[in-house]
């Protein structure tokens, strides 16, 4: 296979690109300086070697812990529960959240066979068990039938521990994705939170 | 600014892909193993290292003279003239020519300030020049305004060399590009060409 359509097999890879896009990304990138393909390259094995998930919250970081877990500026007594690490950059964005996340790491799904055991469940015990000063935890999944369902479980599951289980304000479309909402939502949802 | 941004960021200088999507492929990522990030990393440096515009015909290539231009199977009397090296994908797709190419680099554009200096032409007229033997030229630049006055310019600069000129027959749509064209539309415009 030659360099050109390697490169357009591995663009093709990525989600949302087709053939036709990752053929249109190839002879791009050809019609620039090759220093722009060096940038991206190295962009993204810096991402591979340095980007770890933070052993404290599963957020993906180059530190570990990492800067919301360490940061003294944070409020240590509340925790935000999100599926993916690429939730907590569109909370961040708002501004309206100033405590400490968790990355669940997806959300409970039968259908495609995530349990309660495929899920950062563990350490979040760990962090909102005795003398930790957590008072509540803030269920961030996203809106929809499976985020609803792993929020439940998560109120279940804390509601032992003593802390206040919270939900953000319906306000998210539902069966939209947290990743993707904008921020004026996002902070309205945070603000107006109940619980569950 | 950190790795992920960094990515995030040289994502998003790729045409067609905004922040969002940005951020969706460098997080696509991040979830997957590093051998992911890794292997498209190789595939852009092997792209800007290796590949090259082919000193004959200025098809990128990482041979030189690309593997067209030493062909002993391809008819060397007939030459194919294309905007973009891109577009001669396009074409081998579909299996319906044969001969040998040429890559302009562009297309005449007065508003966007490129003449006929700044198209690959020299080399086109030594290759079509005395005791070469090719006997037609196809100037497949794409359908719309300046792609047919690049084929005019062509037609009135061949002419000397005794040369016949053709151009693919309209069935491409107007405004499309040839890039992206189906398979068909491609062979049929290709078999049907008419001299300008």
């Amino acid at each position: 296979m030659s360099a050109i359509d390697q490169l357009t097999a591995e663009f093709a890879r990525l989600p949302g690109i087709g053939r036709k896009t990752a053929l249109r990304l190839t002879y791009h990138l050809l019609k620039r300086p090759p220093e722009e393909s060096r940038r991206l390259a190295e962009a993204l094995l810096a991402v591979a070697e340095q980007v770890h998930p933070c052993s404290e919250c599963g957020n993906l970081s180059e530190t570990d812990p990492c800067s919301y877990c360490v940061s003294p500026q944070r409020d240590r007594t509340l925790i935000c529960v999100v599926e993916e690490a690429a939730d907590i950059g569109a909370i961040e964005r708002t501004g309206a959240f100033r405590g400490l996340y968790h990355v669940l790491g997806g959300r409970l799904s039968p259908l495609e066979g995530i349990g309660p055991a495929e899920l950062n469940l563990e350490s979040l015990l760990t962090r909102v068990g005795g003398g930790s000063g957590v008072r509540e935890v803030i269920v961030a999944t996203n809106p929809g039938v499976e985020g609803e369902a792993t929020a439940l479980y998560l109120q279940k599951l804390l509601r032992p521990h003593g802390v206040r289980v919270t939900r953000p304000a319906r306000g998210l479309p539902i069966g939209g994705a947290l990743e993707y909402a904008d921020g004026v939502t996002i902070a309205e949802a945070i603000a107006g939170r109940r619980e569950i």
